[in-house]
């Protein structure tokens, strides 16, 4: 069985990966060593400096994921430093920024950067659109996903079980095109 | 005449530097190659990966600064990630953040990391108290100047020219700190 690291601290985040790589034939390891996440105004740069930072030290294929919200009105604040801000002034700061403001549109995105030994590392994107809301609302999920409310539903991320979350959410169609290509390259083997 | 390098796109830092260091018998040359900044919680963190990047790259002894502006209301926010916030929400971002907020108290941080060949990297800080005023004033200095009264003045940064912002500046302190530890280690040779 073909075997591939998933570069991630986050427990809840890996198992769910698992699951899905494990449906196409590939055992998935976590590795939580982390890398340097640097300051740059894009997650593909910050996810390909880690994959390069990375590369010396895996010696199987692996993939890492970063993330973040943008907000449209906000000039795309707070973005690649989405985890940082939240730490900081949170779902209220974000909601404070954006009181008398009309345009509330935002999406959130995320970038997987996968890299086999010797070869380029390959990008893929998944973005949820959605508006933010005029209050937190649910307890589910994390971050930011109290005041999201992704197109085509009338709920905010933090009022969805995982299962439902899912099925808008911007993580999940990036790892789903990774799932999609290592089962090209697979079946060309 | 002894050489040190100064790692700074900005050559208005390094002008202002020069002359400095120059005074004490040292000529500064300006190395404008960059080097990752990472995402840290603190201003050491960035400066210290940041010399540990350039240390294989450069010969002569050298140093590199980074500041911020930490808002003691926010939990230290925009802080590392001064720059970008700035780029993104600016200076009405953080009186919006600031509406209805009485503590306005905050500082401006900079940290200078020196590295000779060698040797382990000393860092020397500087740090400006101030408060956040209630609108901008002025249009001197750059980033948040217009929005930062240091204690001791009734103005802004924004509206001092430079000299007397100098003599407040938390970047003026930590250079400051270097031109003396330079003055007393050239001494002993």
């Amino acid at each position: 069985m073909k075997t591939v690291v998933f570069v991630t601290h986050n427990n809840g985040k890996f198992r769910e990966a698992k699951e899905k790589f494990r449906s196409i034939g590939v055992e998935l390891r976590q590795y939580s060593g982390g890398y340097p996440e640097i300051q740059a105004d894009t997650l593909e740069e910050v996810a390909l400096y880690g994959v390069e930072y990375l590369s010396d030290k895996l010696s199987e294929p692996f993939f890492l994921e970063d993330a973040g919200l943008f907000v449209d009105a906000l000039k795309g604040f707070p973005g690649v430093y989405s985890a940082y801000v939240f730490r900081s002034i949170g779902c209220d700061g974000i909601l404070k920024l954006l009181e008398n403001v009309v345009d509330r549109s935002a999406e959130f995105r995320s970038v997987v950067a996968y890299k086999e030994p010797g070869e380029e590392p390959v990008v893929f994107r998944g973005v949820c659109r959605g508006e933010i809301s005029y209050e937190k609302k649910g307890s589910n999920g994390f971050g930011y996903d109290p005041i999201f409310v992704p197109v085509g539903s009338n709920l905010t991320f933090g009022e969805m079980d995982v299962k439902e979350k899912n099925s808008f959410s911007h993580r999940g169609k990036s790892l789903q095109k990774l799932l999609e290509y290592m089962r090209r390259v697979m079946g060309k083997d």
